[in-house]
Protein backbone atom coordinates (compact mmCIF):
# COMPACT_ATOMS: atom_id res chain seq x y z
CA UNK A 1 0.00 0.00 0.00
CA UNK A 2 3.32 2.12 0.92
CA UNK A 3 4.30 1.73 -2.86
CA UNK A 4 0.77 2.26 -4.08
CA UNK A 5 0.87 5.66 -2.33
CA UNK A 6 4.67 6.38 -3.00
CA UNK A 7 3.31 6.10 -7.03
CA UNK A 8 0.52 8.33 -6.54
CA UNK A 9 2.64 10.65 -5.32
CA UNK A 10 4.86 10.34 -7.82
CA UNK A 11 2.00 10.58 -10.51
CA UNK A 12 0.83 14.21 -9.08
CA UNK A 13 4.08 15.46 -9.33
CA UNK A 14 5.13 14.80 -12.72
CA UNK A 15 1.79 15.57 -14.33
CA UNK A 16 1.73 18.91 -12.49
CA UNK A 17 5.21 19.82 -13.72
CA UNK A 18 5.31 22.32 -17.07
CA UNK A 19 5.97 20.37 -20.09
CA UNK A 20 9.83 21.27 -20.55
CA UNK A 21 10.34 19.69 -24.25
CA UNK A 22 11.07 22.03 -27.23
CA UNK A 23 7.69 22.43 -28.22
CA UNK A 24 5.82 22.25 -24.64
CA UNK A 25 2.69 20.31 -25.30
CA UNK A 26 2.01 16.86 -26.44
CA UNK A 27 1.77 16.24 -29.66
CA UNK A 28 -1.58 16.03 -31.79
CA UNK A 29 -1.57 12.70 -32.82
CA UNK A 30 -1.06 11.35 -29.73
CA UNK A 31 -2.90 13.17 -27.08
CA UNK A 32 -6.05 10.88 -26.63
CA UNK A 33 -3.50 7.97 -26.02
CA UNK A 34 -2.07 10.17 -23.09
CA UNK A 35 -4.98 11.46 -21.79
CA UNK A 36 -6.54 7.23 -21.69
CA UNK A 37 -2.91 6.53 -19.97
CA UNK A 38 -3.53 9.28 -17.53
CA UNK A 39 -6.77 8.37 -16.53
CA UNK A 40 -5.84 4.95 -15.14
CA UNK A 41 -4.84 5.03 -11.79
CA UNK A 42 -1.36 2.50 -12.70
CA UNK A 43 0.06 4.67 -15.49
CA UNK A 44 1.22 7.90 -16.23
CA UNK A 45 3.25 9.12 -19.56
CA UNK A 46 6.54 11.07 -18.82
CA UNK A 47 7.42 11.74 -22.45
CA UNK A 48 5.95 11.32 -25.99
CA UNK A 49 6.57 11.98 -29.39
CA UNK A 50 4.17 10.95 -31.96
CA UNK A 51 6.89 10.87 -34.93
CA UNK A 52 8.32 13.18 -36.72
CA UNK A 53 11.21 14.09 -39.81
CA UNK A 54 13.67 16.53 -38.57
CA UNK A 55 16.85 17.87 -40.04
CA UNK A 56 19.90 18.19 -38.04
CA UNK A 57 23.35 20.03 -39.13
CA UNK A 58 26.71 19.16 -37.08
CA UNK A 59 29.78 17.12 -36.42
CA UNK A 60 29.02 13.32 -36.57
CA UNK A 61 31.55 12.30 -33.60
CA UNK A 62 32.45 8.93 -35.02
CA UNK A 63 29.04 7.43 -34.28
CA UNK A 64 25.95 10.00 -35.06
CA UNK A 65 25.27 13.68 -35.14
CA UNK A 66 24.80 14.95 -31.43
CA UNK A 67 21.64 16.37 -30.92
CA UNK A 68 22.57 18.51 -28.09
CA UNK A 69 25.47 20.34 -29.85
CA UNK A 70 24.13 20.27 -33.42
CA UNK A 71 21.14 23.00 -35.48
CA UNK A 72 17.82 21.43 -35.77
CA UNK A 73 16.94 23.19 -39.43
CA UNK A 74 13.67 21.84 -39.55
CA UNK A 75 11.27 19.33 -37.87
CA UNK A 76 7.91 18.39 -38.77
CA UNK A 77 5.30 16.47 -37.18
CA UNK A 78 3.14 16.56 -40.71
CA UNK A 79 4.58 15.53 -43.99
CA UNK A 80 7.22 17.15 -44.81
CA UNK A 81 7.72 19.31 -48.20
CA UNK A 82 10.51 19.32 -50.53
CA UNK A 83 10.74 22.93 -50.99
CA UNK A 84 11.09 23.64 -47.16
CA UNK A 85 13.76 21.05 -46.85
CA UNK A 86 15.84 22.87 -49.72
CA UNK A 87 15.33 26.12 -47.79
CA UNK A 88 16.81 24.59 -44.10
CA UNK A 89 19.41 22.75 -45.97
CA UNK A 90 20.97 26.31 -47.48
CA UNK A 91 21.30 27.01 -43.94
CA UNK A 92 23.55 23.56 -43.45
CA UNK A 93 27.49 24.18 -42.99
CA UNK A 94 28.40 20.95 -41.09
CA UNK A 95 27.23 17.37 -41.93
CA UNK A 96 23.49 17.77 -42.22
CA UNK A 97 21.19 14.12 -41.54
CA UNK A 98 17.36 13.67 -42.35
CA UNK A 99 15.60 11.35 -40.14
CA UNK A 100 12.48 10.08 -39.61
CA UNK A 101 11.65 9.58 -35.94
CA UNK A 102 8.80 7.34 -35.00
CA UNK A 103 6.34 6.72 -32.29
CA UNK A 104 8.05 7.01 -28.79
CA UNK A 105 6.47 7.39 -25.49
CA UNK A 106 7.90 6.60 -21.93
CA UNK A 107 5.17 5.58 -19.23
CA UNK A 108 5.60 4.81 -15.29
CA UNK A 109 3.83 2.00 -14.13
CA UNK A 110 2.44 1.04 -10.52
CA UNK A 111 3.80 -2.19 -10.76
CA UNK A 112 5.49 -4.83 -13.18
CA UNK A 113 1.85 -6.52 -13.88
CA UNK A 114 1.08 -3.25 -15.02
CA UNK A 115 4.48 -2.75 -17.32
CA UNK A 116 3.84 -6.43 -18.85
CA UNK A 117 0.19 -5.53 -20.25
CA UNK A 118 1.21 -2.47 -21.97
CA UNK A 119 4.31 -4.07 -23.19
CA UNK A 120 2.39 -6.79 -24.99
CA UNK A 121 0.12 -4.13 -26.32
CA UNK A 122 2.79 -2.29 -27.82
CA UNK A 123 4.65 -5.19 -29.26
CA UNK A 124 1.29 -6.37 -30.95
CA UNK A 125 0.54 -2.63 -31.97
CA UNK A 126 3.57 -3.19 -34.11
CA UNK A 127 6.13 -1.69 -31.68
CA UNK A 128 8.46 -4.75 -31.53
CA UNK A 129 11.72 -2.40 -29.87
CA UNK A 130 9.27 -1.51 -26.62
CA UNK A 131 11.13 -2.89 -22.96
CA UNK A 132 11.01 -2.80 -19.47
CA UNK A 133 13.02 -0.91 -16.78
CA UNK A 134 13.23 -1.66 -13.04
CA UNK A 135 15.23 0.82 -11.49
CA UNK A 136 16.94 -0.20 -7.98
CA UNK A 137 13.79 1.07 -5.77
CA UNK A 138 11.31 -0.58 -7.86
CA UNK A 139 10.30 2.43 -10.34
CA UNK A 140 9.08 0.98 -13.42
CA UNK A 141 8.90 2.32 -16.82
CA UNK A 142 7.79 0.55 -20.12
CA UNK A 143 9.32 2.75 -23.28
CA UNK A 144 7.28 1.99 -26.82
CA UNK A 145 9.74 1.72 -29.31
CA UNK A 146 9.28 0.80 -32.53
CA UNK A 147 12.04 -0.56 -35.29
CA UNK A 148 14.01 2.01 -36.37
CA UNK A 149 13.13 5.06 -39.00
CA UNK A 150 15.15 6.57 -41.47
CA UNK A 151 18.60 8.16 -41.26
CA UNK A 152 20.36 9.60 -44.27
CA UNK A 153 23.17 11.68 -44.27
CA UNK A 154 22.79 14.43 -46.85
CA UNK A 155 25.52 17.11 -47.39
CA UNK A 156 29.31 16.81 -45.87
CA UNK A 157 30.98 20.63 -44.86
CA UNK A 158 27.69 22.25 -45.81
CA UNK A 159 28.39 21.06 -49.52
CA UNK A 160 24.64 19.04 -50.41
CA UNK A 161 25.87 15.29 -51.45
CA UNK A 162 22.68 14.40 -53.12
CA UNK A 163 20.36 15.78 -55.81
CA UNK A 164 17.04 17.37 -55.71
CA UNK A 165 15.61 14.22 -57.41
CA UNK A 166 16.55 12.13 -54.25
CA UNK A 167 15.31 14.46 -51.98
CA UNK A 168 12.19 14.50 -53.45
CA UNK A 169 12.13 10.42 -53.61
CA UNK A 170 13.42 10.47 -50.09
CA UNK A 171 10.65 12.46 -48.52
CA UNK A 172 8.03 10.15 -50.34
CA UNK A 173 9.46 7.22 -48.53
CA UNK A 174 9.88 9.55 -45.10
CA UNK A 175 6.28 10.66 -45.54
CA UNK A 176 5.10 6.87 -46.12
CA UNK A 177 6.55 5.91 -42.94
CA UNK A 178 4.89 8.70 -40.94
CA UNK A 179 1.34 7.53 -42.08
CA UNK A 180 2.40 3.71 -41.45
CA UNK A 181 3.34 4.88 -37.87
CA UNK A 182 0.07 7.07 -37.65
CA UNK A 183 -1.60 3.77 -38.25
CA UNK A 184 0.15 2.16 -35.43
CA UNK A 185 -0.49 4.38 -33.13
CA UNK A 186 -3.94 4.05 -34.03
CA UNK A 187 -3.61 0.08 -33.34
CA UNK A 188 -2.03 0.93 -29.96
CA UNK A 189 -4.87 2.88 -28.49
CA UNK A 190 -7.31 0.06 -29.93
CA UNK A 191 -5.32 -2.47 -28.68
CA UNK A 192 -4.95 -0.39 -25.28
CA UNK A 193 -8.64 -0.01 -25.03
CA UNK A 194 -9.61 -3.77 -25.37
CA UNK A 195 -7.15 -4.73 -23.05
CA UNK A 196 -7.83 -2.20 -19.95
CA UNK A 197 -11.71 -3.19 -20.55
CA UNK A 198 -10.63 -7.07 -20.39
CA UNK A 199 -8.90 -5.75 -17.41
CA UNK A 200 -11.74 -4.19 -16.02
CA UNK A 201 -13.69 -6.67 -16.30
CA UNK A 202 -11.90 -9.63 -14.84
CA UNK A 203 -11.65 -7.54 -12.27
CA UNK A 204 -15.04 -7.28 -11.39
CA UNK A 205 -15.53 -10.51 -12.03
CA UNK A 206 -13.05 -11.66 -9.55
CA UNK A 207 -14.27 -9.10 -6.83
CA UNK A 208 -18.08 -10.64 -7.75
CA UNK A 209 -16.86 -14.41 -7.07
CA UNK A 210 -15.19 -12.89 -3.79
CA UNK A 211 -17.77 -11.38 -2.73
CA UNK A 212 -20.52 -14.27 -3.25
CA UNK A 213 -17.91 -16.82 -1.11
CA UNK A 214 -18.31 -13.99 1.56
CA UNK A 215 -22.08 -14.69 1.80
CA UNK A 216 -22.02 -17.97 1.85
CA UNK A 217 -19.47 -18.11 4.35
CA UNK A 218 -21.90 -16.43 6.58
CA UNK A 219 -24.71 -18.36 6.14
CA UNK A 220 -22.69 -21.34 7.82
CA UNK A 221 -19.47 -20.20 8.98
CA UNK A 222 -18.43 -23.18 11.47
CA UNK A 223 -19.20 -25.60 8.37
CA UNK A 224 -17.84 -23.93 5.89
CA UNK A 225 -14.66 -22.72 6.98
CA UNK A 226 -11.99 -24.67 6.35
CA UNK A 227 -13.27 -25.72 2.72
CA UNK A 228 -13.42 -21.81 1.73
CA UNK A 229 -10.05 -21.15 3.05
CA UNK A 230 -8.52 -23.78 1.11
CA UNK A 231 -10.45 -22.65 -2.14
CA UNK A 232 -9.24 -19.10 -1.51
CA UNK A 233 -5.59 -20.52 -1.17
CA UNK A 234 -5.81 -22.84 -4.99
CA UNK A 235 -7.13 -19.39 -6.30
CA UNK A 236 -4.51 -17.00 -5.09
CA UNK A 237 -2.16 -19.38 -7.00
CA UNK A 238 -3.75 -19.82 -9.60
CA UNK A 239 -3.96 -15.38 -10.16
CA UNK A 240 -0.12 -15.34 -9.38
CA UNK A 241 0.35 -17.24 -12.13
CA UNK A 242 -2.11 -14.93 -14.26
CA UNK A 243 -6.01 -16.18 -15.49
CA UNK A 244 -5.21 -18.00 -17.69
CA UNK A 245 -7.93 -16.91 -20.64
CA UNK A 246 -6.51 -13.34 -19.84
CA UNK A 247 -3.16 -13.98 -20.36
CA UNK A 248 -3.23 -16.18 -23.61
CA UNK A 249 -5.05 -13.30 -24.98
CA UNK A 250 -2.55 -10.60 -24.07
CA UNK A 251 0.58 -11.96 -24.13
CA UNK A 252 1.66 -13.46 -26.97
CA UNK A 253 3.34 -16.97 -27.02
CA UNK A 254 6.63 -15.94 -28.20
CA UNK A 255 7.39 -13.35 -24.94
CA UNK B 1 13.87 -23.17 -6.69
CA UNK B 2 11.52 -25.01 -8.83
CA UNK B 3 11.85 -21.63 -10.75
CA UNK B 4 15.58 -21.86 -10.64
CA UNK B 5 15.22 -25.52 -12.32
CA UNK B 6 13.21 -24.69 -14.83
CA UNK B 7 15.57 -22.20 -15.67
CA UNK B 8 18.16 -24.97 -15.77
CA UNK B 9 16.38 -26.97 -18.29
CA UNK B 10 15.21 -23.65 -20.50
CA UNK B 11 19.12 -22.77 -20.70
CA UNK B 12 20.57 -26.56 -21.47
CA UNK B 13 17.85 -26.87 -24.16
CA UNK B 14 18.47 -23.66 -25.78
CA UNK B 15 22.33 -23.72 -25.60
CA UNK B 16 22.32 -27.65 -26.87
CA UNK B 17 20.23 -26.54 -29.97
CA UNK B 18 21.58 -25.83 -33.70
CA UNK B 19 22.54 -22.06 -34.35
CA UNK B 20 19.69 -21.39 -36.84
CA UNK B 21 20.70 -17.78 -37.67
CA UNK B 22 21.73 -17.79 -42.12
CA UNK B 23 25.65 -17.31 -40.51
CA UNK B 24 24.85 -20.14 -38.13
CA UNK B 25 27.78 -19.49 -35.89
CA UNK B 26 28.21 -16.55 -33.14
CA UNK B 27 30.26 -13.26 -34.49
CA UNK B 28 33.71 -13.03 -33.86
CA UNK B 29 33.19 -9.66 -32.35
CA UNK B 30 30.75 -11.15 -29.62
CA UNK B 31 31.63 -14.48 -28.86
CA UNK B 32 33.56 -13.65 -25.66
CA UNK B 33 30.94 -11.45 -24.37
CA UNK B 34 28.47 -14.90 -25.28
CA UNK B 35 30.57 -16.82 -23.54
CA UNK B 36 31.26 -14.35 -20.13
CA UNK B 37 27.07 -14.71 -20.04
CA UNK B 38 26.68 -18.16 -20.50
CA UNK B 39 29.44 -19.47 -18.29
CA UNK B 40 27.26 -17.69 -15.43
CA UNK B 41 24.41 -20.25 -14.11
CA UNK B 42 21.60 -16.90 -13.94
CA UNK B 43 22.04 -16.00 -17.33
CA UNK B 44 22.33 -17.44 -20.88
CA UNK B 45 21.53 -15.75 -24.66
CA UNK B 46 19.24 -16.67 -27.38
CA UNK B 47 19.94 -14.55 -30.16
CA UNK B 48 22.97 -12.06 -31.41
CA UNK B 49 24.74 -9.73 -34.02
CA UNK B 50 27.85 -8.06 -33.90
CA UNK B 51 26.51 -4.93 -36.21
CA UNK B 52 26.74 -4.97 -39.54
CA UNK B 53 26.31 -3.26 -42.86
CA UNK B 54 23.39 -4.83 -44.82
CA UNK B 55 22.06 -4.06 -48.59
CA UNK B 56 18.96 -5.01 -49.34
CA UNK B 57 16.73 -5.15 -52.10
CA UNK B 58 12.49 -5.61 -52.27
CA UNK B 59 9.56 -3.52 -52.13
CA UNK B 60 8.89 -1.25 -49.41
CA UNK B 61 5.69 -1.79 -47.59
CA UNK B 62 4.72 1.41 -46.74
CA UNK B 63 6.95 1.06 -43.75
CA UNK B 64 10.00 -0.28 -44.44
CA UNK B 65 12.01 -3.04 -46.58
CA UNK B 66 10.23 -6.56 -45.55
CA UNK B 67 13.44 -8.77 -44.80
CA UNK B 68 11.46 -12.35 -45.25
CA UNK B 69 10.63 -11.40 -48.77
CA UNK B 70 13.58 -9.19 -50.31
CA UNK B 71 16.85 -10.18 -51.37
CA UNK B 72 20.12 -9.54 -49.69
CA UNK B 73 22.04 -8.36 -51.74
CA UNK B 74 25.57 -7.34 -49.37
CA UNK B 75 25.89 -8.15 -45.93
CA UNK B 76 29.33 -7.94 -43.88
CA UNK B 77 30.37 -7.61 -40.17
CA UNK B 78 33.63 -5.64 -41.21
CA UNK B 79 34.35 -2.12 -42.90
CA UNK B 80 32.80 -1.97 -46.08
CA UNK B 81 34.20 -1.47 -49.18
CA UNK B 82 32.55 0.99 -51.90
CA UNK B 83 33.57 -2.10 -54.81
CA UNK B 84 31.69 -4.39 -52.71
CA UNK B 85 28.52 -2.33 -52.74
CA UNK B 86 28.52 -0.94 -56.21
CA UNK B 87 28.91 -4.70 -57.68
CA UNK B 88 25.83 -5.62 -55.65
CA UNK B 89 24.13 -3.25 -56.45
CA UNK B 90 23.79 -3.79 -60.37
CA UNK B 91 21.76 -6.96 -59.02
CA UNK B 92 19.02 -4.43 -57.22
CA UNK B 93 15.82 -4.54 -59.78
CA UNK B 94 13.78 -3.21 -56.92
CA UNK B 95 14.46 -0.64 -54.19
CA UNK B 96 17.72 -1.18 -52.63
CA UNK B 97 18.77 0.18 -49.09
CA UNK B 98 21.81 0.11 -47.62
CA UNK B 99 21.22 -0.39 -43.10
CA UNK B 100 23.80 -0.07 -40.75
CA UNK B 101 22.29 -2.67 -37.59
CA UNK B 102 24.57 -2.36 -34.46
CA UNK B 103 24.84 -4.81 -32.24
CA UNK B 104 21.97 -6.57 -30.79
CA UNK B 105 21.42 -9.32 -28.09
CA UNK B 106 18.87 -11.02 -26.42
CA UNK B 107 19.66 -12.96 -22.99
CA UNK B 108 17.72 -14.78 -21.33
CA UNK B 109 17.32 -13.98 -17.29
CA UNK B 110 16.72 -15.87 -14.22
CA UNK B 111 14.82 -13.48 -12.60
CA UNK B 112 13.97 -9.65 -12.89
CA UNK B 113 17.46 -8.45 -10.03
CA UNK B 114 19.55 -10.13 -12.66
CA UNK B 115 18.02 -8.63 -15.63
CA UNK B 116 18.19 -5.06 -14.01
CA UNK B 117 21.72 -5.14 -13.47
CA UNK B 118 22.40 -6.51 -17.01
CA UNK B 119 19.95 -3.91 -18.35
CA UNK B 120 21.67 -0.91 -16.15
CA UNK B 121 25.53 -2.30 -17.64
CA UNK B 122 24.10 -1.71 -21.08
CA UNK B 123 22.95 1.61 -20.46
CA UNK B 124 25.30 3.04 -18.65
CA UNK B 125 27.91 0.99 -21.83
CA UNK B 126 25.79 2.63 -24.38
CA UNK B 127 23.02 0.45 -24.89
CA UNK B 128 20.13 3.22 -24.29
CA UNK B 129 17.41 1.03 -25.98
CA UNK B 130 17.52 -1.95 -24.03
CA UNK B 131 14.86 -3.17 -22.51
CA UNK B 132 13.05 -6.26 -19.99
CA UNK B 133 10.27 -8.39 -21.24
CA UNK B 134 8.54 -10.31 -19.02
CA UNK B 135 6.74 -13.04 -20.29
CA UNK B 136 3.23 -14.54 -18.70
CA UNK B 137 5.14 -17.05 -16.85
CA UNK B 138 7.71 -15.30 -15.75
CA UNK B 139 10.08 -15.63 -18.78
CA UNK B 140 12.72 -12.64 -18.09
CA UNK B 141 14.23 -11.59 -21.35
CA UNK B 142 17.02 -8.71 -21.61
CA UNK B 143 17.10 -6.82 -25.18
CA UNK B 144 20.41 -4.91 -25.57
CA UNK B 145 19.85 -2.36 -28.49
CA UNK B 146 21.83 1.05 -29.51
CA UNK B 147 19.77 4.15 -30.73
CA UNK B 148 19.44 3.18 -34.31
CA UNK B 149 22.09 2.84 -37.01
CA UNK B 150 22.02 4.17 -40.52
CA UNK B 151 18.76 3.52 -43.24
CA UNK B 152 19.59 5.28 -46.61
CA UNK B 153 17.35 4.56 -49.52
CA UNK B 154 20.44 3.97 -52.66
CA UNK B 155 17.56 2.73 -55.40
CA UNK B 156 14.35 3.07 -56.84
CA UNK B 157 12.61 0.01 -59.15
CA UNK B 158 16.14 -0.95 -60.22
CA UNK B 159 17.60 2.86 -60.54
CA UNK B 160 20.81 3.83 -58.67
CA UNK B 161 19.41 7.43 -57.09
CA UNK B 162 22.69 8.51 -55.74
CA UNK B 163 26.27 9.03 -57.24
CA UNK B 164 29.50 6.94 -56.54
CA UNK B 165 31.01 9.94 -54.58
CA UNK B 166 27.90 9.75 -52.29
CA UNK B 167 28.08 5.86 -51.29
CA UNK B 168 32.10 6.73 -50.97
CA UNK B 169 30.94 9.27 -48.44
CA UNK B 170 28.41 7.29 -46.98
CA UNK B 171 30.45 3.71 -46.53
CA UNK B 172 33.21 6.26 -44.58
CA UNK B 173 30.41 7.39 -41.89
CA UNK B 174 29.04 3.31 -41.63
CA UNK B 175 32.26 2.29 -41.31
CA UNK B 176 32.68 4.77 -38.47
CA UNK B 177 29.86 3.54 -36.87
CA UNK B 178 30.67 -0.48 -36.77
CA UNK B 179 33.99 1.24 -35.56
CA UNK B 180 31.95 3.03 -32.36
CA UNK B 181 29.99 -0.05 -32.41
CA UNK B 182 32.78 -1.72 -31.77
CA UNK B 183 33.96 0.04 -28.72
CA UNK B 184 30.80 -0.28 -27.19
CA UNK B 185 30.49 -3.84 -27.44
CA UNK B 186 34.22 -3.81 -25.38
CA UNK B 187 32.72 -1.39 -22.85
CA UNK B 188 29.89 -3.53 -22.40
CA UNK B 189 32.10 -6.66 -21.98
CA UNK B 190 34.29 -4.80 -19.12
CA UNK B 191 31.26 -2.77 -17.23
CA UNK B 192 29.79 -6.55 -17.42
CA UNK B 193 32.80 -8.11 -15.84
CA UNK B 194 33.35 -5.99 -12.93
CA UNK B 195 29.46 -5.47 -12.38
CA UNK B 196 29.44 -9.66 -11.97
CA UNK B 197 32.64 -9.90 -9.83
CA UNK B 198 31.26 -6.74 -7.72
CA UNK B 199 28.26 -9.65 -6.86
CA UNK B 200 30.17 -12.29 -6.26
CA UNK B 201 32.40 -10.38 -3.72
CA UNK B 202 28.79 -9.32 -2.44
CA UNK B 203 27.17 -12.24 -2.25
CA UNK B 204 30.66 -13.70 -0.53
CA UNK B 205 30.47 -11.30 2.17
CA UNK B 206 27.27 -12.04 2.84
CA UNK B 207 28.00 -15.57 3.16
CA UNK B 208 30.54 -14.98 5.67
CA UNK B 209 29.09 -12.88 7.19
CA UNK B 210 26.41 -14.81 8.23
CA UNK B 211 28.66 -17.88 8.48
CA UNK B 212 30.35 -16.02 10.93
CA UNK B 213 26.95 -14.93 13.00
CA UNK B 214 26.38 -18.69 12.96
CA UNK B 215 29.36 -19.55 15.01
CA UNK B 216 29.31 -16.49 17.45
CA UNK B 217 25.45 -17.92 18.10
CA UNK B 218 27.29 -21.25 18.86
CA UNK B 219 29.56 -20.06 21.17
CA UNK B 220 26.24 -18.88 23.17
CA UNK B 221 23.62 -19.72 21.23
CA UNK B 222 20.95 -18.89 24.46
CA UNK B 223 22.13 -15.04 25.13
CA UNK B 224 22.50 -14.27 21.73
CA UNK B 225 19.62 -15.53 19.94
CA UNK B 226 17.07 -13.49 20.54
CA UNK B 227 19.37 -10.65 19.22
CA UNK B 228 20.99 -12.57 16.09
CA UNK B 229 17.50 -13.70 14.54
CA UNK B 230 16.33 -9.35 14.96
CA UNK B 231 19.60 -8.40 12.96
CA UNK B 232 19.23 -10.94 10.42
CA UNK B 233 15.08 -10.40 9.58
CA UNK B 234 16.82 -6.66 10.07
CA UNK B 235 19.56 -7.45 7.09
CA UNK B 236 16.98 -9.41 4.60
CA UNK B 237 14.69 -6.41 4.87
CA UNK B 238 17.35 -4.49 3.91
CA UNK B 239 18.94 -6.79 1.29
CA UNK B 240 15.14 -6.97 -0.31
CA UNK B 241 15.60 -3.54 -1.44
CA UNK B 242 19.04 -4.26 -2.92
CA UNK B 243 22.34 -3.32 -1.11
CA UNK B 244 22.77 1.00 -0.98
CA UNK B 245 26.49 0.45 -2.24
CA UNK B 246 25.86 -2.09 -4.88
CA UNK B 247 22.63 -0.56 -5.97
CA UNK B 248 24.24 2.91 -6.30
CA UNK B 249 27.12 2.09 -8.43
CA UNK B 250 24.97 -0.15 -10.28
CA UNK B 251 21.78 1.63 -11.35
CA UNK B 252 22.05 5.17 -12.49
CA UNK B 253 19.71 7.55 -11.18
CA UNK B 254 17.94 8.70 -13.78
CA UNK B 255 15.96 5.19 -13.38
Amino acid sequence: MERSAEFHRWKEQCLSKADLSRKGSVDEDVVGLVQLLNAREQFFTTSSCAGRVLLLDGVIDGFQVQKQNCCWLLVTHKPCVKEDVMVALKKANGDAVLKFEPFVLHVQCRQLEDAQILHSVAVDSGFRNSGITVGKRGKTMLAVRSTHGLEVPLSHKGKLMVTEEYIDFLLKIANQKMEENKKRIERFYNCLQHALERETVTKTKEENKSSTRTYKKKRNPEKAHGKYIAKENDEKLENDDGDPEFSLTIFPEDY
